[in-house]
């Protein structure tokens, strides 16, 4: 079942190569489509890794083995199979990907715990060992390929490929960080959501990188939701080569780590605003921006709850401006809120300041707000100091077309 | 805007009359409609109250001061009001509550504290103080109406009129149950949900009365959930007139007091039951039941993360036996698990048992069961004992029609 381009895609990036790293994608046939849905990443020796993984206590064994592996802090190689996820499928699913591991590893010569393996499907059915063994074998001889075969790759029910690019100065040398990421429903926050990818030329410590993809999921990854959903497989990787020749950073003391530190973020925060951006029938970004709460956690909890609500979704996606639906979503999100203090606006518009509708309120540019694709919501708590700013679509027909339309 | 009466519907029970309840409707006017939307119910002197009420902390005046008032333990008459919620109207919409309680209390020569109001529907609008007042000075004239009458008159989105019956037998007398509700979307649980009302011609002490009331709600209304969203103004409300002329009931050791505990309960979740029936777009009624869990209250959550989640909504409304999904909901919980004991059923028949899908799972019988209105699912933890179930309904394109397109 294929589906429309989201209205809200954005064209893929240019992104250069980046030394040390080395795209190849084949066929392994994990459903019965006409199209690539392995890809094979190989990385130069001395990759640092770092990871961020699900919480979903009821993870498959690709997350179980990666965050077991992320400890020895190198990588060598990453293998990506779409179209089966692996996840409930006890010790065969584990066989399948060990025996990935170690194909990989006979390949490099390196170590299993440098090979890295993540997988995105149905759940409940074990990867077939024998497709994802030629399927590498084939990766293993394949002309190297783009990001944009990559990302296309990964992808399951996305509708566009989605990357990001960014670079930094980083002790007089310009490093390249290149990403991509697939992803557009059970996707939600307070764990690293999909999988995504992050890959630079930067020499980082492995310890440093894991703070600094720590760090930029939470402030990105951690604060978009699509349906509340949390995948059991999700997943996001850092690598970084070392191949731009700069010092290796290990701390903000080292120069350049801002720049890198900031660089990260932003390309971070870029693939979430994709994933987003192709939540299943989704017809509006909504930017939910939490201010005025007791804490940065407490107004980002609040943001997700409104984030979340059916009926704030809903009423996004008939252009309604429901400002009472984000007042129960406020009241019901578990954090320190004062009715008699909250501001709601739309578009930076105020609706309601200090707990009353304003008198001179006028809906016109409100409407007018909502008819556009990018949407904001404002929430004052007039409590604190905390803010946040999540992000969402919206609820649509669509959402339950993919949804209740799909057989596993 | 009124929708298709539910699949799911029940038609309206045979409830009898209640020794001191006198049942009034009228029209207010609260919106541009041509029916009854205040509804008055005059109490005997004496009758007992008990409350619970949403946990939203951006709930009503009428929440408020319900609340407020339950401690004083006796109660002479219920108003409520339909098509305004009047919630977030700051001092305003304070005002025309306490205007409607003295109006009450005046003609009843009663205490304020002794006049319960509720309000549904629009956030953000003061209830109009003039119409009320009107409203109930027409109730007070009006002839005494049925139970089915009073039942319309509550309701809002509502697509049947909603009511239950229960009778028990109490220190040798028949006592009485009657019981009516409404609501139908922006209901979840961990609070009293809806507006809910129960009248008895029991003699029961008002503190007793609310431990009953407490303990039922937990084990009906809390365990329902139609969209995860929580009103600002959910209200349930016991009221106990004595007139059966049975012993008051003081606490477990008076007389008949389990006999009343129990049909209370029943009351409250056939109430319970109805509004998931009525949920905005179901089509199927879904009975989740956890078992294994570590305690009942975490089996509990466990079944409301299932019942809330988007994904596995919706793949009940294409009725598909994704158990996948459901393992992800398990996952997701927070709470206890463990992959590799976990059991996923559908319709009594086991998909997966101890982490493995069945290898002689036969799909055709849960399709069927897939196919009618009363769905069930079946989730083992294998943990411990806790068990409990949990009530929602499937997330249809109804539900996205019926709350997008509603203008506020």
């Amino acid at each position: 079942m294929t589906h429309a381009v989201s209205p809200l895609a954005r064209p893929f990036p240019v992104i250069p190569p980046i030394a040390g790293v080395t795209l190849r994608v084949a066929r392994a046939g994990y459903k019965d489509w006409g199209r690539c849905d392995l890809t094979y990443v190989e990385l130069a020796q001395g990759t640092s890794v770092a990871g961020v993984f699900t919480r979903n206590v009821c993870c498959s064994s690709e997350v179980e083995l990666g965050r077991a592996n992320i400890a020895q802090g190198q990588a060598r190689a990453l293998v990506v199979n779409a179209g089966n996820s692996n996840a409930f499928t006890g010790y065969r699913g584990r066989e399948a990907v060990e025996a990935i591991m170690d194909q990989i590893a006979a390949h490099l010569g390196c170590a299993r715990e440098q090979v890295f393996v993540s997988s995105t499907g149905v759940i409940g059915v074990p990867l077939p060992k024998d497709k994802a063994q030629a399927g590498v074998a084939a990766a293993l001889g394949a002309a190297p390929c783009s990001w944009q075969d990559a990302a296309d790759t990964i992808g399951t029910t996305d509708t566009f490929a989605k990357g990001a690019m960014a670079t930094a100065m980083v002790g007089g040398k310009t490093v390249t960080l290149g990403a991509i990421i697939k992803g557009s429903g059970m996707i939600a926050p307070d764990m690293a959501t999909m999988l995504g990818y992050v890959f630079t030329d930067c020499a980082v410590a492995p310890a440093f990188l894991q703070d600094l993809l720590s760090t930029a999921s939470a402030r990105s990854f951690n604060c978009i939701t699509v349906d509340s959903d949390t995948s059991t497989s999700d997943t996001v990787l850092a690598f970084a080569t070392g191949a731009a020749g700069n010092a290796p950073l290990h701390g903000f003391d080292s120069p350049g780590a801002d720049a890198f530190a900031a660089a990260l973020h932003d390309v971070c925060l870029q693939l979430a605003h994709l994933v987003v951006r192709d939540g299943e029938g989704a017809q509006k970004l909504i930017a939910i921006s939490v201010s005025g709460a007791v804490s940065n956690d407490s107004a980002r909890r609040v943001g997700l709850a409104i984030a979340n609500s059916p009926l704030v979704k809903t009423a996004i996606a008939g252009e309604d401006a429901n400002w009472g639906r984000v007042v129960m979503a406020v009241g019901k999100a578990g954090e320190p809120a004062d009715r008699d203090r909250l501001s709601i606006g739309f578009g930076g518009i105020w609706c309601a300041r200090e707990g009353l509708p304003l008198s001179d309120y006028d809906e016109a540019p409100v409407a007018a707000h909502l008819k556009g694709q990018d949407v904001t919501i404002e929430v004052d708590l007039g409590l604190g100091q905390g803010r946040a700013t999540v992000w969402t679509c919206d609820l649509t027909h669509g959402y339950i077309s993919i949804n209740a339309d799909y057989r596993s």
